[in-house]
C-alpha cells in the first residue's frame, strides 16, 4: 500500500510496478486538491498516479497526457472562461468522464475504478475519500485553493497558513482502512507531507489506523538537502513551523512509521532521526530516471519487508 | 430577420452579410435539435450559424471550427463515452461557455448573445424559444432524437413519423416577436421545413406574428428538382405527406410568405406556385460557391424589399 500525493508518488509507484505484481499495489491517493472547473470534478493527484501508471504520462511535466493538445483551452480562454489550470484536449476527457458518472450518482471510488478498468490498470486506486475536502493556503493578502496557489500563482507568494477544510466530517473511502488493515507493507510516497500525505492522514481514522497496523511503514523523504524535490513542500512546512529536512519529515511522521528513507546528501541527520525512534535507510532519494526508481522502491521494498 | 436552420441558411447568411450592414441582420434560429451530451448544452443550429458567420466554421463539413482536433472525442471514446456527436476541441469549448453561462441561471438568448460578441459578431442571432423543445424521428423500429436520426444513424431508415415535444409550453426567446414586427423584410432560409423551419414555426406566436407582419416575407425552398440539398428534409416531407418540390415548400408557407424563390429546375412549378397567392422568383437555389451565396441572397433582399 501507497500513501500518494500527484509527481514524487507517481515515480515512485513507476519503480514499484516493476518489482511486485501490479494487482498487489493498492495506493490511497489526495484528493484535498481536487477542485471544480466549467462544472467538472478535476481531481489532479489521481490523475497523475492514473496517467503515470497507464504509461501515458506528459513525461516531461510530470501531469497531463503525452503528445495531448490544448486547443479546447485556447478557445476556452478566448470566451473568457479560466485557463490557468492547463486541461488538454485528451485529458478533457477524464474529466468528462468522472465528472459524468459522478454526476449518475456513482462515488470517486467508482468513477477512479472505472478510468483505471478504462486504462488497462490492474493496481486499486482509491481516493482518500468521497467526501469534499479542501487544502486552501492563505498568504498575506488572500487565501485560495491550493491548486491555484501552485499552478495559477506558481507557488509566488509566501505562505501565512494552510487551511484545511471539510474533514471534521471526512470519512475514509470504501478500501482505504480495510487495505491498511491487511497490508504486507506500506509506503508514504515523497509526496508534499503538508497538502498530500498531511491530508490523508487528516482523514477520520487513518493515522489510528496506521498507528495499530501490523506491517511496516517506511516513509520516503520529499525533503533532500533542506529543500522540496518538487512544489512548495519547504515552503509549506515552513509555514507550519517544521523544520525544513528530512528530520522535518520524519518528525510529521513518527507516530506511525517505522522506518524512514532519507537521501545521500542527508545522511548526517541519521543519527537524529534514530532518535525519534526510528530506523533510518540513506540511498539517492532523487529519482530522475527508470533506475533511480526502480532502485528506490526497491530499497523501500525491502525496508517494509517482514523477512 | 432570417428564420434559420444550419447549414442552408448560415451559407444564406454568409451572402446577406455582404450586401446588407452585419448590424441590421437578427437571425432567428431553431433549437428543436438542442440536446445534452457530457452534460453540456449542445445547439447545432446555433453553433453552425454562429461559426459560419464569424468565418470560422469548417467549409467542408459545414458545420464545426476549421482545422479543430478530435483528441478529446478520441479520449472520450476510449473511455466509452458517447462519441457519435462529433465534437471538436475547440467546438467543446463553446459547448462548455455556454453550459457554464446557463448553470449560472443565464438564459440560452444571453449565452447566445455572449458567444456571439466573444467571436466578434455584430448581428443578432436568437434562439427560438428558451424553453426546451425536442424534435424527435420515429421508424418502423425506433423513436430517437432528431441529431440522432441525422448524424448516428445518417438518416438511414425511412422516417414513420415526426415527434414535436414541448412546443405547448415554449414560449417565444425574448426579441423574437419583435423582430419580426418590425423587420424590413423577413427571408426564410432554406432549411429543413420540417425540422427547422417547422420547429420555429411552431413556438407560441411565431405563425400568427408572421401572418400579421407589414414585412414582405420570402422561402426560399431548400428543395430542388425533387430532392433536398443537403439532410432529410425530403424524407421528413414524405413522411408527413407533403409533396417533396418546391411547391410542397410552398403549401407549407403559404399562409405567411408572399414569395417563393425557387431553383430554375423547378421554374416548371411556377404557375402552380402562383395559383397558391404567392409570387415567385426563379434563380440558382444551390449555393456552391460565395458568387452563388451572394447572388442568391441578392434575389432574397430584392424579393423583400418594398422599393
Amino acid at each position: 500500500v501507497v500513501l500518494a500525493g500527484g509527481i514524487g508518488a507517481a515515480k515512485l509507484i513507476e519503480g514499484l510496478v516493476r518489482l511486485v505484481d501490479e494487482q498487489e499495489l493498492t495506493i490511497i491517493t489526495n484528493t484535498a486538491d481536487d477542485f471544480e472547473l466549467y462544472g467538472l470534478h478535476i481531481s489532479p493527484d489521481l490523475d497523475i498516479v492514473t496517467y503515470t501508471l497507464a504509461g501515458i504520462v506528459n513525461r516531461e511535466k510530470g501531469w497531463g497526457m503525452a503528445n495531448d493538445t490544448f486547443n479546447f483551452l485556447a478557445m476556452a480562454e478566448k470566451y473568457g472562461l479560466p485557463s490557468w489550470f492547463k486541461i488538454g484536449d485528451m485529458d478533457l476527457a477524464t474529466h468528462m468522464f468522472r465528472t459524468q458518472m459522478m454526476s449518475e450518482g456513482k462515488s470517486l471510488t467508482d468513477a477512479t475504478q472505472m478510468i483505471c478498468r478504462r486504462l488497462g490498470l490492474r493496481c486499486t486506486i482509491l481516493p482518500m475519500t468521497n467526501d469534499k475536502v479542501e487544502c486552501r493556503v492563505r498568504t498575506a493578502t488572500e487565501e485560495m485553493h491550493f491548486e491555484e496557489y501552485y499552478v495559477k500563482r506558481q507557488s509566488g507568494d509566501p505562505i501565512e497558513a494552510v487551511i484545511y477544510r471539510g474533514f471534521d466530517r471526512a470519512k475514509p473511502a470504501p478500501g482505504v482502512i480495510a487495505a491498511l488493515e491487511t497490508a504486507d507493507g506500506i509506503i508514504v510516497a515523497p509526496s508534499n507531507p503538508i497538502v498530500s500525505i498531511g491530508t490523508i492522514l487528516k482523514v477520520k481514522g487513518v493515522r489510528e489506523a496506521l498507528g495499530r497496523v501490523r506491517a511496516k511503514t517506511l516513509a520516503i523523504s520529499p525533503i533532500v538537502g533542506g529543500a522540496a524535490i518538487k512544489g512548495p513542500a519547504d515552503k509549506m512546512m515552513a509555514a507550519m513551523g517544521v523544520e525544513v529536512s528530512a528530520l522535518g519529515v520524519a518528525s510529521l511522521y513518527r507516530d506511525f512509521i517505522d522506518t524512514m528513507v532519507i537521501d545521500r546528501v542527508d545522511a548526517y541527520l541519521s543519527d537524529r532521526i534514530r532518535d525519534l525512534g526510528l530506523e533510518v535507510i540513506v540511498t539517492n532519494a532523487v529519482m530522475s530516471t527508470l533506475e533511480d526508481k526502480v532502485a528506490l522502491a526497491e530499497s523501500a521494498l525491502r525496508g517494509v519487508s517482514r523477512g
